[in-house]
């Protein structure tokens, strides 16, 4: 996890329900040169000894920060459930569909979510997202992904569909807005999850549940995701990978329902959390 | 200017057709927090008082790293020359097309371009690429522009095309294998190009000229771009944008004709230099 104030997150390693054991002094942010390091392995005596000696401190009231540092790069995954596909109108993709979002669109689980100026349909998605572990080129197989794979977020890939699909062409602009890449709470490293193939997954707006899903109805699975996008770039240590939406989006409602200031979205995914995002006006 | 070996390059300013100022001593390197924090204006001084007092080195045959650190992001502007949208069939956009290259695929101007695994479609194209000075968002005009920008450097926009247009939906597949962003050697401020909106560019393979334009013929001028990409998303200092490619590409020749290992790009922008990388086969 990462624990305070924004652009001064501390990182930490959850202990409990409720309770952190801090590795400030041993780690300077969980970012690509922690990552890329070994970081998660090196941590991982100092963090038992901790535990063990009960030197750990309640979550309390504290902000808690996206779970990584801003990445290199936010990569998506569109139209990666075949239900979710069906709802927008369009086919499953024979292949991934990849689209980025602006790496400083990263904010907390429980930040605020800002409309963009001149927004009438900004939209949620819960998706399970990839935080990849090592600098990954050319992976030999599907089955060498698990290996560059540092951990699961929760995130919600807040897309506002006029920018991404009425002005031209790209998805980008519909994506990068800042505030619109919520994370977190926690990372889960892959030994926390016993299969993230079956990972149950859900968001609400204002209480009402919107999105029902489970990652095992993934056209492309992780693994197969990081495979597949190592053959096109280079992924980089703490670059993050959302990997598509269930069915359940506010462009896929009839009628259409999207987001106002005001409204308040709950997500989460089994393992990876819960989330709280309220929606305010622009800036 | 930034020189030395890759990863080690050196931050420097240029002070002549050979020979440039070191200002390692002054700055960590070009990068975000640079450009953030005033970082041109403040080393001006130092670098007028060392050509002053003959405090400059030989470039000589050291190498030239890209003018900038790795950016929080690579934007690029699509089908910006209305000659050029029409050699690749498509019409002139009715406002910026949006799309993104991994940061991670920025080298220097005579580094090597590899080409990717697998591809057969590896494209050319010169293009002017700004500079962002400041962190901006929601510009209040198009004259505003100008204060976010903190110089134009050369780049060449590779493209591997069946990545970009045959591979599912998005144009960033295309855009992001590693050396496929060579950019520099120099990064020149505002105040030392006339008229940003009346620059003549070029680009040769082994020699015959492919692409020839002038600045004075994009469709959105670099002002504009940055006003507009302002009102979707928040621009970093240091950030890249790639503000689309004159005529020429291998993509609009009948047939069209694709880059091989062994073909050397030469390619240049009034006032912002020369560069020329000699293509290699897939690693």
């Amino acid at each position: 996890m990462r624990i305070g104030a924004p652009g001064a997150e501390k990182p930490a390693v959850r202990a409990g329900e409720n309770d952190y054991v801090d590795v400030s002094d041993l780690v300077k942010d969980f970012d690509e040169e922690f990552f890329g390091s070994g970081g998660i392995e090196r941590i991982a005596g100092p963090v038992a000894e901790r535990i063990a000696a009960g030197d750990v401190r309640l979550i309390g009231g504290q902000r808690i920060g996206a779970p990584i540092a801003r990445p290199h790069q936010i990569l998506c995954i569109g139209l990666n459930y075949s239900d979710h596909a069906a709802e927008t109108g369009q086919a499953a993709p024979d292949e991934p569909i990849l689209f980025t979002k602006s790496p400083n669109t990263l904010v907390g689980p429980d930040d605020d979510v800002r409309l963009p100026r001149g927004s009438v349909k900004t939209d949620w998605e819960v998706e399970l997202g990839i935080v990849i572990g090592r600098r990954t080129s050319y992976l030999e197989s599907v089955d060498a992904a698990a290996a560059a794979i540092a951990g699961y977020v929760l995130v919600n890939d807040v897309s506002e569909r006029a920018f991404q699909m009425e002005r031209g062409g790209q998805w980008v602009k519909g994506k990068s807005a800042e505030t619109f890449n919520p994370a977190g709470p926690w990372l889960a490293t892959p030994d926390e999850i016993p299969d993230v193939n079956d990972l149950a997954m859900w968001l609400d707006v204002n209480g009402e549940r919107r999105q029902t899903g489970n990652t095992r109805t993934m056209i492309f699975d992780p693994f197969f995701v990081v495979h597949y996008l190592s053959q096109f770039l280079v992924l980089e240590p703490g670059d993050l990978i959302n990997t598509g939406t269930p069915p359940g989006v506010g462009l896929g409602l009839k009628p259409p329902v999207y987001l106002r200031a005001g409204d308040v979205m709950t997500l989460g995914i089994e393992h990876l959390g819960s989330a709280r995002q309220q929606v305010v006006g622009p800036r």
